[in-house]
């Protein structure tokens, strides 16, 4: 029982970047594709009976899986969670309630619902398939982000809106009696002048329904021009919240995961906000080479989590979390001085060779620390590359 | 006469957020929806003509109370105003001037002068209820921004127009040239040309009048891109500027909003004006839990009006107008020590966590107030967390 | 002789904002409109003979009064001009070489060409006459801003271009290879197919050819995504290109205007580069009201050009070139203090309320001389209003 | 041999300038636009036989001629390169597996493969030639620039897809299940609603399936605001991603320059920084005017590579790599004072106007040094130009 637990968790583990978790999530991702392309077979007319039985057999069997994958969740949600003073049900109700479980629910409940309500046909309740694709929300922390933009700038995209509706509204009317009298079948009651505004107002011109009089063809091209200013006032104020808000998150992200090298507790707090806007956070698997002795180096890299061997003679050098290398080609402008890999997987705070430069210029006691360590390694090292200093 | 202006007043109230004016608010919102969705339906064909009447009578009824609304915002216009030395009628006045009245005004007139001219008909004056739409632009801020920007940004918008324009009098012309020979019906006449010429810049591409010659194909293609091109041009702009005015209009906001927290008239200008780059104002109603003790804390509050009451041992803590609180899970990083809640409705300055840390890095003594406030909360408080410090 | 080059002068300057320029400009560009009309008329097929002759009257008319206003701006274009050590002549060659030079030379000289080869018909040389629009170009500086943005953009720009083409190029191929077994009037060469992927990567959708098979349909819907990345990646090279080309023109603009006010001298460069990058330019006619007394003011002026009045008691206090006012309202957060009305035509520096109070948190010693001089206002002008500091 | 080596270094040469290598760049783009051309042309149906065989023989003659190019360069690769420790060979293979190796060997492989497979005919192997297109890709580095920008802002554009897959799975099943009975031939299945759906959201709208039923109107008005709203995020993103990432490449691009200017060493580390963020480099040939004796100046130059004579009297002044000049009209905000005209072909870095005020603004350092030298220059030059500072 408890051997199956630790196998699921393996499986399913939603921060972990080991090979069985990627697998299972391929495997995940391809029952969602199969049964999409299942539910849209399953519509085809003059379909072979047997085909389309195949198609709801296998909507029906991925349906069970997402079953049982939910229920497998819902049991091991506890399992590596601190309890404190919680039940094992209360951390399960936690797990249901957050993003990811509301997510999985979603993807298996309306199909369970339509069984109840015997829509058991190819034209029904497979159809309610295509809300797996939902899944895919698990994989990308990009949904949670424009759902904030959108939020934050409610208003004025409230405005847009509100501007697109007068302007649809006002068209309609106007198309309305001018096109009425011309082309009655196309333009006879408001609805479908509606309907013709919002097709030119989106710029999407279907070309059912075309103004033909010269004030209506006046018209719609002053309906397309606000299309087109409309289309600029979203993406520019949708350009505005996003660069916020995706400022706020790095900023957030980095400041966490720097609070955890130690290293870095001596320099001063103005630096340490400086260097969270700049620093990238990387997960990296085993045993990958971080850098290569010879070859330019472009960054240099903090360690969060994980090991690391820097491949110096006469003996490797281990390095764990709290640690840095990859300075001195920096401090240099030379090439890397030694070859850097992986031991374990990895979590890596990136500093870019451009911020490295911006962040030594403006805060002195930074480079020191690091000019103080590359100095020391060099001198332990051995190496033949002549210490530098940045402005040399 | 005096509690009939009362109960209109806390109606119609335009800053409050009582339950009364919420409740309004819907109606208001309901009966323009109803009244549009009626002017659309009156203009079916085939409608039996008990539905058309009720129609009319429905956009008669609506348009009625439209006006008694505008009347009783006329009247109750001086309420909770300060006099100053103006009369009664000039207040009145003023508001008929304001944003809101010409608003009111401009959504019951066109009815009115409809009515004058004998246009009571299913295809006539119920149309101008359209421009009832433009009632909702009392419960947005964001067309002021929309109208700000394309203000300021007028010099290129008008460039952008300006190519526009050109490129789609050039492509007429030369598609009249070309195309006229071919399909004279489509483009027998430069007013026709220019018709596609329209459709296709703005990539609508209705698909009544399309080039079939090599040259005009080529030419279409140009257009095409261009198109695309003048898009992205106006989207460009716009976002620029919208970027500027918003950090202007919430500059402004919060510093009128800090000058009212008499805890933050000790720390320097430059401070504050940080600070009013940051806090993000929150309207809460009463009853509201704003921290629950034990979750994880995001942000702190400052409270501009109302009451809150922490729920700390031995008895409640209240805290009102210039006060703040959330400080102490943003200084020790762990999870909220108390559960605060709004006992009346609430405005407050909320400042994010990312912004707590940017601006305790760059503010030294901004950190030192609230970490000596916190202090003394925790040792009064008698909390069982420990104290600790921002880096440690 | 004199007095006529004096009266042109004041007609068509370029910089000034006198009621006879102004209804010059008015009446050219109503010209501009008139010409472009009648070029449209003239190609309208089943025109009575009359109308259209009058178009082409209408259109040779206009164009004579244009190449009047161009040889008299060649006039006319040593004016008020420092010679130095160059002739007139060389003056009038500068000015032709200049940019409205060559847009002008630009609007009469393709009809001209025209007349020469014997192509004055109602679809020929008139149509020559939308290259009048670029007469408004005189009007704006936008245009030379897109120029320039589009210019530095230059690389990126191109690379979108570039995957614009090769999208093009593949989904051609591919379209044609699928949809010319089954639709070969419309598939059939890859010239038609090519037609095809402009029409649907630029998202216009003529409908003219549609692909039928499922291959097809699938490629179709991947080229359409494409074509909306890369609307998005235009808009957003342009947005940043813009955003960065708006602040250095203001900047360059603020600067030589802060260099006029010689009450500025004394603060120190970096002020002074702040304070450009906050000034905003304003033009104003004589007899406006630039602020009115006990109005809330939201912005304080420096003075470039002209004469302002500001109606204090006992007398009206005049103000000149170097000198700003409104800054009362500003420290004290109160009212104006009185009314400012301009005497002549004015160029101003507007400072905004959010950018002074940033200004100040920042540079103390601008607040300080600002607060000296309306500490000494103040005295002076025996107002009842009590003298504030900001943060008070 | 050596000779011939020498001969296709200086024509293919991707970092120079010179004239050879532009007339070839020239005639290479001119080859693969006559090859696409001819692609084209041949799949034009009633093509005369002897120009159909004509543009087979020249799409076979230009992918000749590309592979003698490709094999060319892979034997160059090692000319004018530091071969270390490593063989000619390896230096070739170091050049084939670049980014300009793969894209060479991309643009001839394909029609290579198409041979071996017989498919050498009119519809098959040319049109293998698009590929060729790909080629340009060697002059511009803004596609490197866009693959960057995709690969940061990954996260949120799949987010936008996500949204845009949603969406239109979505709008499919409920166009499938309201338009199915009303026009079964194109929205009888599931496949037909999608590609109603994708051409509906990303408004291209061409109008082959179009809903007629009062609801599924409404489905698509709702579809394509969606679909601009899309546009609009996916603008929004793209358009911070591409303002970092520009930033990010000026940065690291300058800085490299500017340690090659000797003069800049005395100055500090930020100073640098900040002048990194500024400078623009640019790229003359020989004998360009830079500056012109008596016309206004906008900026001020460094040099990096190449020399430029300054033509004062008594004799032209010659300066070199790590000399800077211009700086007297900025400084004094007079006309240039000499003219600037370069001997060899130059790499300089080029400081506007704008940016030159602001950094003279918070550097007095920087500005102290460019001051010097200009006065020294002034003595020097004996020029009439009287000398003045900044703010004077």
């Amino acid at each position: 029982m408890k051997a199956l637990e630790t196998l699921i968790c393996q499986l399913i583990d939603e921060q972990a970047l080991s090979r069985s978790t990627l697998v299972y999530r391929v495997f995940d991702a391809l029952l969602v594709l199969v049964g999409i392309g299942s539910a849209v077979a399953a519509t085809q007319p003059d379909l072979p009976p047997f085909v389309a039985a195949g198609c709801l057999y296998a909507i029906a069997a991925i349906w069970g899986w997402f079953v049982l994958d939910y229920l497998a969740r819902v049991w091991v949600a506890p399992a590596n969670r601190d309890l404190k003073d919680r039940t094992l049900w209360q951390i399960r109700l936690e797990w249901i309630q957050s993003r990811n479980g509301v997510i999985d629910l979603g993807s298996v409940l309306p199909l369970a619902v339509g069984l109840v309500f015997a829509a058991w046909t190819p034209s029904g309740a497979p159809l309610l398939a295509v809300f797996w694709i939902s899944r895919f929300a698990r994989y990308t922390t990009g949904l949670d982000m424009l759902w904030r933009v959108l939020a934050r700038e409610r208003q004025p995209v409230l405005g847009v809106f509100l501007i697109f509706v007068l302007v649809m509204l006002l068209a309609a009317v106007l198309a309305y009696h001018t096109e009425r009298l011309v082309q009655p079948e196309r333009f006879g009651s408001l609805s479908m002048a509606l309907w013709w505004a919002v097709t030119t107002l989106t710029t999407t011109g279907y070309g059912d329904s075309v103004p033909t009089t010269p004030f209506g063809r006046l018209l719609a091209g002053f309906v397309m021009i606000c299309g087109i200013t409309v289309f600029g006032l979203l993406a520019g104020i949708l350009a505005t919240g996003f660069s916020n808000e995706l400022r706020r998150r790095d900023f957030l992200r980095n400041w966490d995961l720097v609070a955890q090298v130690p290293f870095l507790h001596d320099v001063g707090p103005g630096t340490i906000a400086d260097l969270a806007n700049m620093l990238r956070p990387r997960e990296v698997p085993a045993r990958t080479v971080l850098a290569r002795r010879g070859q330019p180096g472009d960054c240099m890299y903090f360690i969060v989590q994980g090991e690391v061997e820097a491949l110096v003679k006469p003996k490797p050098h281990l390095m764990g979390p709290g640690q840095f290398f990859g300075e001195i080609a920096l401090l240099t402008g030379g090439p890397r001085t030694a070859t850097v890999v992986t031991i374990t997987q990895c979590r890596l705070l990136v500093l870019d060779i451009a911020d490295f430069r911006a962040i030594a210029a403006s805060r002195p006691e930074l480079l020191e620390v690091i000019q103080g360590e590359a100095d020391r390694r060099l001198g332990i090292g051995g190496l033949a590359q002549p210490k530098e200093t940045l402005h040399e």
